[in-house]
């Protein structure tokens, strides 16, 4: 059966890679409008649901759809990618010494029978304090840019992670291990 | 001043580039044995500050020299690289459904003052249950074979990982949040 990847994020490709089965990408353009006043996980399981909706339905024969979507939330505020570099400053300070969470939401979705299963995973990451220097030099490596919360854990912003707690590959955007999990016990995939 | 990683490992190699500092490697002909009576987090260390001094010896000018040793201890147990399959499939075994901890101790030496310090980062990492048919084709790929513990988190063997409590680079080789802090700190690198 087909299995598609409704993302074009490298990083999740990259991911998804290491289950070693074959798939394929496909753009989702659903809309990204979301409630804020909604709780977090919520809004990921959401946007994930919606990704996966938007590609499955211009898809004619059976196949397994994956939506994913991750976001931020610090000091219970939602940390999308920043606008500009002082946004990112301004993300970057608000992380900083600080513990945050990083949400990935994710939904598996069958176009045949329409069985679909979402589910989220939360990772905590704690930051060392950071100064403000040390914050202006990571800007201008402009890894930042395209990134939730204006850090990529597996680049030059693993230097600021002083731990984290749950899954790592949920950080940088795709929940392996439990999608594994689900792939295997609710789709009969492995 | 020159930056000598004291380590062969592209892991580790990899791991420290992300700093964005200038580094040659060297091999360490430092022999390796160690008391399996003392305490993981001291063997971790030893070893670390063994390969640093048997790098530094050779040296002639001035160089800071970064030694690292990554051990998986668990159930009391150390697991060092596989002998062979079956030594790897009884590793993932023991690591099935449990959580482990993950030791690296790293010496940085500064060969001009003779100035040292070593440290140690632990991280814990929690398997999902693995079923003999998951460890038996995680074995085929041969993933495991130069590892710790016979699998490794940046691989396939992420799938596994339900999550991690410390820093992730710290299991795949190197804990890279920290060893910055220290040449930060300590070293006046940055």
């Amino acid at each position: 059966m087909e299995l598609i990847l409704a993302s074009q994020s490298p990083r999740r490709k990259e991911i998804l890679s290491l289950l070693d089965i074959p798939f394929t990408i496909a753009v989702s353009d659903a809309d990204e409008t979301v409630d804020d006043s909604l709780p977090p996980y919520f809004i990921a399981e959401s946007l994930s649901l919606k990704k996966a909706v938007a590609v499955a339905k211009n898809i004619d024969t059976e196949a397994i759809v994956i939506g994913a979507d991750t976001i931020v939330v610090s000091e219970g505020k939602i940390l999308g990618k920043p606008k500009d570099d002082a946004d990112a400053f301004s993300m970057l300070s608000s992380l900083s010494g600080r513990t945050h969470s990083v949400i990935s939401g994710v939904t598996v979705l069958d176009t045949k029978c329409a069985k679909s299963e979402s589910f989220y995973v939360e990772t905590k990451v704690t930051f060392y304090p950071l100064t403000d220097k040390e914050i202006a030099d990571y800007i201008a490596t402009g890894e930042c840019r395209d990134k939730a919360g204006a850090y990529g854990i597996q680049g030059r912003g693993g230097k600021f992670v002083e731990k984290i707690s749950g899954d790592y590959f949920n950080v940088v955007g795709l929940p392996l291990s439990k999608l594994y999990q689900v792939l295997k016990k609710e789709f009969n995939i492995f």
